[in-house]
């Protein structure tokens, strides 16, 4: 391969102009003062443990130091500080535009929209601060898992507010975009509400649902499928973080609780009299065909790959062997039969022997790919 | 590659003994006709549409007919009729082992049961019956989908009863294993609430989940990602099919309903103080951990690739530009670095132009991988 491939870009000139203070420096702080450093931008940071700023630093995140000109102040702490550092960070950087990257908008906007009124900042203060989102993160935390990466091709929302001044707002924009990501403008409560529905209450939901296997025996959890691995897996997340952040936006997400316990309580009462007078019981099938069929029409609103223009693409699903080399095997041979390659996916089962491999082409390729592929020895499901 | 890869496994010989008569030439029986033809056994097929019969035979599922001398018939019907065609079949097939494939299995064998207690079937029929239940099925339906290998891999769970014979139960093990499968045994009632808990109320709660965005505006949908997704992808099922699931398993369906409503009370209460008193509201924080912790040990719970031996591996993530072929390069490449990769996944986000693929390897592995991508010019994430 001559070429090098596009996915190493030309590094691009930032437009953010430096310095950067990061104030706390874990996944986010730390990858943002990564990917600022990697571009050429001064990035200082502090953090209430000396050893995490220490660790952010040694990974490259930048210098320690109070950061005293700098020009942007990103504030990455818990939700449940962020009000309080935005507020003391505003004060100390007179001159800065001050952004945090909390999960949660209305209630930190709210607290520092208060120190405005009682006077512990003044308004001119609070039209430097714009609250913004990053949708990035990983289950992993702190500065050693720090990506420069993190950012990229990811929305970042940003909030702006009645008392906010316009080039403040820009400049957290362009923040974003410099990082690789995608700015979205959102209100607070808009925000909020956004996030409730496609992030907390799916948090809340998939623990909830994981937390049905702690009495399940053995022999039930051996039958588990990927059906089940899809709905709990994001249920390993972080307990204290995501405390921090259901609190943070109590509100919204109590409201969306609210309507999926009255959708479950329906189904269950019309469960339950199946269950006593049989499957035909009067309005039993119908509540259940009504609750798949809601749910049919709630995921068909998802965007797919490029934000609501779904295509259609045909899936040549070949097995794979769990054998070492298989799957690389696998690659060299999609790869030398030059089939443009949109998607792909694996899927495995406990205590099998196999794994099951969707290669996603455009549809006038999948016959090139099937026949490609077969003549090569594989075993490509259903031809 | 001279030596072909070992996904193309030698023809071997089945033990099934044929011929085998199919009942219902959907996707189950269908693919079940497929794998045993294929593996050179006698296969007839019946079903209650002749053109769902003509489409079966056609895919080379087996031959129409009544199948009088079959020694094992299959019932492949939707699980409301189940018992109702598994008492015709012993009538009509006094030699024959008898097995159904529906989904829930004690409302099948309940009414199984009261048809010999009643006398439409003699104790000597009933001996002849043996439920099952492959784990295994896609989004698709119908024989146009049909799949020899739908089963390779996946758990076949069959289900003795009081008054079986045990011969009959190693024929349908045989069977299980013939197309692949794993067949394990667990009674009527153990298998029910193994998959309420495993698949059954995972669908429910995907549903409910994506009901949710039925009122979501566009913004909040442009935010979603791999969590929403993965939380809500099952909720694409099919309604007819799946009500009749959820009323064949009304109790331990639900009793899991009850303890999520439970929990999701809970919580409500707690984040509704939190909301009106503010976050650090008496409470709050803990009941919200505590969700998420619960959560944590559930999923821990969940076997990994190989049935509870879950191995660490590394993952190196790539950034792949969303062009065509682009990804048809990276397996070229990972392919002639020669590196074991024991697993693949794809992340993409509405409106981006570049995904992100994680590639699993063991962890000793990884830098040379790392160093091997980077050196042909990708882009690795935390390098």
């Amino acid at each position: 391969m001559s070429e090098p491939p596009a996915s190493r870009p030309v590094e691009h000139a930032v437009s953010t102009a430096g310095p950067v203070h990061v104030v706390g420096s874990g996944l986010l702080g730390a990858s943002i003062g990564l990917a600022l450093a990697r571009a050429g931008v001064e990035v200082t940071l502090e953090d209430a443990s000396p050893a995490a700023a220490a660790l952010a630093r040694d990974v490259g995140a930048g210098q320690l130091g109070p950061g005293r000109d700098a020009r942007v102040v990103v504030v990455a702490v818990p939700p449940d500080v962020a009000a309080d550092v935005v507020v003391t960070t505003l004060r100390e950087h007179p001159d800065a535009v001050v952004t945090d990257v909390a999960s949660v908008k209305a209630v930190v906007l709210g607290e520092v929209e208060a120190a405005a009124r009682d006077g512990r900042i003044a308004s001119g203060d609070l039209a430097r601060y714009v609250g913004s989102h990053p949708m990035a993160g990983r289950e992993r935390s702190g500065a050693a898992a720090a990506d420069p990466d993190l950012f990229a091709g990811r929305p970042w929302v940003v909030v702006p507010h009645d008392g906010v001044d316009a080039a403040a707002v820009l400049t957290i924009r362009t923040l974003a975009v410099d990082l690789g990501a995608t700015p979205i403008q959102l209100g607070a409560r808009e925000h909020d509400q956004a996030v409730a529905a496609v992030s907390h209450v799916p948090q809340v939901v998939a623990s909830v649902l994981a937390a049905r296997l702690l009495d399940a025996p053995e022999t039930a959890l051996a039958l588990a499928g990927q059906g089940l691995r899809d709905t709990t897996r994001i249920a390993a997340s972080d307990p204290r973080l995501w405390a921090a952040i259901l609190v943070g936006n109590a509100g919204p997400v109590a409201d969306l609780l609210a309507a999926a316990r009255a959708d479950l309580a329906g189904l269950e009462e019309a469960l339950r009299g199946a269950a006593e007078h049989g499957p035909l019981n009067p309005g039993a099938m119908a509540a259940a065909t009504d609750v798949v069929h809601r749910g049919n029409v709630g995921v068909s609103r998802i965007p797919g790959k490029h934000g609501g223009v779904s295509r259609s693409y045909a899936d040549v699903t070949v097995l794979v062997p769990d054998r070492p080399g298989q799957l690389g095997r696998l690659f060299v041979d999609v790869g030398e039969l030059g089939v443009n390659v949109e998607d792909f996916a694996m899927e495995h089962a406990p205590r099998q022997k196999v794994g099951l491999a969707t290669i996603s082409v455009l549809p006038d390729a999948a016959d090139r790919l099937t026949d490609g592929l077969h003549g090569r020895g594989w075993r490509v499901v259903g031809s």
